[in-house]
């Protein structure tokens, strides 16, 4: 595992990189160059399918998961042998509006977890035999209190991008992203009321565990914030900023990343929705190489994904982050493509057609 | 892997079993003696899963899940280590009716490339770890025609139960069972409609992939099968010789086995369950230590769980048989006992509880 405590990460020397991700416009430029899928590739893998030793349609979403995988991965038969599970973590001003059941020191303390591989994620990252890393990101400084000001400035915007993007190997064959911060899904309930509009309390729920007034009480929190900041209404990057934190931001670059480098990604509950949103609406499209791994319990996620047009692959009920939904979900794409691949032909199988 | 294609399994002497389903007494006495979960450990992995590093619910189903199998496997922190995959095949008369869309010599084709590791069950199996085997039962004697006779006499009942009991390996912590045979949706509809009522319509799904027409000559055909054998209403067993097949009551003798030895079972589709709830008609409770593994799209599937009282693991429009949802659903479980059993404690984390 390879533990970034500093969340200061530089753009390197000599990384290959179209964009280096230092300006708001080259945020925007990195949005407009997307490379798309192999559109060869998944009709090769929809020819293939079509060829299995199955009644057509038999694997119903596992179909149509391997065929999508197929595309970003530019071949036919592909491989999925080296998942990455990336948590960023951060910490948030608005925790000085009293909305968490959970004290803002939780994090580090959480981040101390996930390095001595005690949280839930480490176990479900070893059952997919994932790669898991974790970046803390300069948890002594909290993001400003959104309610007052916004998130980050362009530059700390910018460093947290940065450190997503650089945090993705890119020999990775598919992505995870997650998170962990003490006071993000009011974070997150912002950016979706910013980004989709609607009633605050529509958007908000009880994250890890808020009782009927401390949810009330988030509400309001949530929508003085998108009030306070009118630059993000319907503006996925100024929200991200303005309403965002270093862990979503990160999560956001990562993402972008995984894009340029045409790997697939696996998105995590509503706060890393939330994130990827923020692309989405940026530039349509941005989420294309993303599907969603769960449904998580916290209230809006569903709207999230609604409004994202991404059908989850599990709903279990799991309301935790820390990239845990995405994670398990990993083993359903491995699932999907070990069929995809490994299956035999009609042909080859001498089985009868249907 | 052990392939066994004679599917004619006497009872061994020396085997620990205390019934050896010789009879239809015995069968009935077995499902007496079933032995419950150890409420104590039960008991003991809800305490420990209070202590966790983890929101309260926050992992939703995987709490409930590992809870569940401690309680089965009778410690308070389990490991799941050692799942196996049977796959039991059989041939149908019924198909003379016209009911499928694939001829009935698939069924041998598909043992074939099970044993050759092509079919989509070989790939998930290998995915998650588990042992894999297939039994043949005697492809070259259908059973007889349900429209006109019972699919089995007494002695093949026992035979085929005492093959999936025997079957089971008494070192497995978890079990999955599945079928292949041609033909076999339309028993797996004859006895739900026979345990539970309603129109053979309501029970009656596209199998395979038939049209419009197949579909309604199924349901015919399913209608009258149950007509023919009033003795198989709501009686378990009856229903299961009378309207079943060999690898049916080979799944029932398998999860009767697992039942025994407190082995967990994951249920895999329509005709599995149809198979399960043979055994829960006979002797409510029967199936408690079972979960569904999946949601298929065969179109009677939900009904049948609902009757059953089980909520799906998994929903993925599967509808392949041959245990494919329920090992996919294994990855589940795994991470549910994985998270359990290896997740830090507040205390051991020194996280500060909620």
């Amino acid at each position: 595992m390879d533990w970034d405590t500093q969340g200061q990460v530089p753009v390197q020397q000599g990384d290959v990189m179209p964009h280096d991700l230092g300006s708001m416009e080259d945020v925007h430029a990195c949005l407009a160059a997307m490379p798309g899928p192999d559109v060869g590739a998944r009709e090769a893998a929809a020819r293939r399918d079509a060829q299995l030793t199955k009644p057509a349609g038999s694997l119903g979403r596992l179909e149509e998961l391997a065929q999508w995988y197929a595309g970003w991965r530019g071949t036919g038969r592909p491989v999925l042998n080296a998942p990455q599970v990336i948590v960023f973590a951060g910490n948030h001003g608005v925790t000085a509006q009293g909305i968490s059941a959970f004290p803002p020191d939780v994090t580090a303390q959480m981040v101390a977890n996930f390095k001595a591989e005690g949280a839930a994620v480490n176990q479900l990252s070893k059952g997919v035999g994932a790669r898991m890393d974790v970046h803390a990101l300069a948890l002594d400084h909290p993001t400003a209190d959104i309610t007052l000001a916004p998130a980050m400035t362009e530059d700390e915007l910018l460093i947290s991008m940065r450190a997503g993007w650089q945090a993705v190997d890119s020999e990775c064959d598919l992505l995870v992203v997650g998170e962990m911060g003490i006071g993000n899904t009011t974070s997150a309930a912002a950016i979706s009321l910013a980004l989709f509009g609607g009633d605050a309390a529509d958007w908000t729920g009880r994250g890890t565990g808020l009782d009927d007034a401390g949810l009330t009480l988030k509400a309001e929190v949530v929508a003085r914030a998108v009030a306070r900041h009118p630059e993000a209404l319907a503006d996925g990057v100024e929200a991200l900023r303005r309403l965002g934190g270093r862990e979503i931001a990160a999560m956001a670059g990562a993402i972008l990343r995984a894009r340029s480098e045409r790997i697939p990604v696996i998105l995590d509950g509503f706060i890393c929705t939330a994130g990827a949103a923020c692309l989405e609406v940026a530039r349509p499209g941005a989420l294309d190489h993303c599907v969603a791994g769960h449904l998580s319990a916290e209230g809006a996620h569903g709207a999230l994904l609604d409004r994202l047009n991404k059908a989850p692959i599990l709903s279990l009920g799991m309301r935790l982050g820390e990239a845990s939904g995405a994670t398990l979900a990993i083993a359903i794409l491995q699932g999907a493509v070990a069929c995809h691949s490994g299956m035999a032909t009609f042909d080859e199988a001498g089985v009868s057609g249907g």
